[in-house]
């Protein structure tokens, strides 16, 4: 960056070299402090008559000394953020659950990365809950998209006891099948091993309870479980209508790194476990929501991750919906 | 938007028509209540060692029974919004004072729409400086882009006191030349009659107690005055530099509609005072902004306002800087 534009943009270098404050200034009279602190981080929208809440679970910062994308090379990764205006030594890692309040039904999809990872800013769902008014207590029905930690973690607080005591826990029954195989996880990569653990973790004191849903079908009034498999074998978005209105919480259709796969729809996190089914559904899925354009919301999308999917050449690009004040 | 994306993005229509709750519910057992309530609408961001906070001051929304710009006809201006993703029958028109605390000042730039607008959705400055806990009596020092009411009107409260008591309020020279000379009054189109009584009303009983300032001057160390006339004749942007980071402060380079005037950086709205000038202006602005990546924030940018400009084309396009939970 120029000096000419840095310190003055529509002077020249010479007159801002000569620059000098226009008037004397008294001593501050109160130097207030910095804040050191920002708005709360959550956000709720309406579809139809359904008032949602994006609750962030914190941002997870990833140093880029290896390149995060598993078929690209640093480098070329590090080009695409200097070109989106965003650093290139480290990521923001974002997680988004999702609050529904139907009206009759409180309803929460995913759980964030839960208190085991507050020393890295994320587990914040608790805190963003509170912010925004929502007992834990109150909390129905607990939806969840896939077994990932960063979704599933939230369920238990730091003792172990579950963190929605009162909620219906509904996950993936395909899901459910990979995870709690034992035979699956004697044939699976090491990268898998902790989601298997985690698993038993987290539902093995309750496996009885959690009930297992199909794709398609309605979870809750209103909300219905799309296949969108290939980042886990049981990968689910959840399609949320009320009156005309519908949202698609997708989930990690684009996972991680949310900008990146946006940018190039190929490319591979760690995390995506049948590359070439999660690449054909992130495609199939966009293709159509950018046909339709289908309002969508992603778990990893920049908060308050909500917004339109646009083609953009052979890739896609995201239109942030615009910030509601009044809802 | 066809029955099969709207109710089930991947499952056929007949089976979306066969869906059933997958497990009978047990009432809900405690109904929460809809909160109904947005997360306050303020947002932090460092720039070096200085803390800013964009405050927003609400929304006004602006039926569309007319076009909202002045060389274009609504039927085009409302392609423009479908294809934004935007609303084709009204407008919302944000309004973003920004507080800047540089460690020994408290500056606030410009003070929204004040007390008489709070039944249209603006005038919230107040509370959401509350809601930032920032108290109006420490702000030290109110800089002034220009003199349209948006932009003025909150310095005053419902009973005519000054909204910032200990504050120095410093206004652009030649804005201050323009309107509060009786014969460019006695010139001037209806359109400006009403900020020619405003500033009477604003301006008139301090009007020896107000700084007026030239272009190209450091206001408060680290805040430098630009030249951006056009929308008015004094019309004025700040840039904000703290050690090697800057943002620009743009006020209304892009006036009123923001979105439209990325799109369109001809099209001109009912403030831009000299068309030819403020459209050479935002042309001229906008390559140096895009070419030197430089941070912008702008008042009537949709919150939080905060974010880069890329050329697209012959037009621009605003790619929004991401959400820092953490400041």
């Amino acid at each position: 960056m120029t000096e000419l534009s840095r310190r003055n943009v529509f002077v020249g270098a010479a007159t801002a070299a000569a620059a000098t404050a226009l008037t004397p200034f008294a001593p501050a009279r109160a130097a207030a402090p910095q804040a050191g602190k920002q708005a709360p981080s959550f956000y709720r929208y309406k579809v139809g008559s359904y008032e949602l809440t994006v609750i962030l679970d914190g941002v997870r910062p990833v140093k880029l000394d290896n390149s995060p994308i598993r078929n690209a090379k640093l480098e070329e990764v590090q080009a695409v953020l200097r070109a989106s205006h965003l650093p290139t030594d480290k990521l923001g890692f974002y997680f988004h659950p999702t609050v529904i309040n139907t009206g009759s039904k409180l309803v929460l999809i995913d759980t964030g990365n839960g208190p085991g990872s507050r020393q890295t800013g994320t587990g914040q769902l608790p805190d963003n809950l509170a912010a925004a008014g929502i007992d834990p207590k109150t909390i129905d029905v607990v939806i969840i998209s896939h077994f990932h930690g960063d979704h599933i973690s939230g369920l238990r607080t730091a003792d172990g006891a579950l963190a929605f005591p009162n909620a219906e826990i509904m996950v993936p029954a395909k899901e459910w099948a990979y995870w709690s195989d034992e035979g699956a996880a004697s044939r699976a990569p090491q990268g898998q091993q902790a989601t298997f653990q985690n698993t038993k973790r987290i539902f093995g004191p309750i496996a009885d309870k959690v009930t297992k849903y199909e794709w398609g079908k309605e979870l809750v009034p209103g909300i219905t479980a799309q296949d969108t498999n290939g980042h886990t074998p049981g990968h689910t978005s959840h399609l949320v209508s009320s009156g005309s209105a519908s949202v698609l919480i997708q989930a990690d259709v684009t996972a991680g790194f949310a900008p990146l796969q946006f940018h190039n729809p190929d490319w591979l996190v760690g995390g995506d476990q049948d590359g070439a089914q999660a690449v054909a559904t992130r495609r199939k899925l966009y293709d159509q929501l950018a046909t339709d354009r289908l309002l969508v919301s992603g778990y990893h999308i920049p908060f308050p991750s909500l917004g339109y999917i646009e083609k953009a050449g052979t890739a896609y690009r995201f239109v942030p919906a615009p910030w509601n004040p009044a809802i």
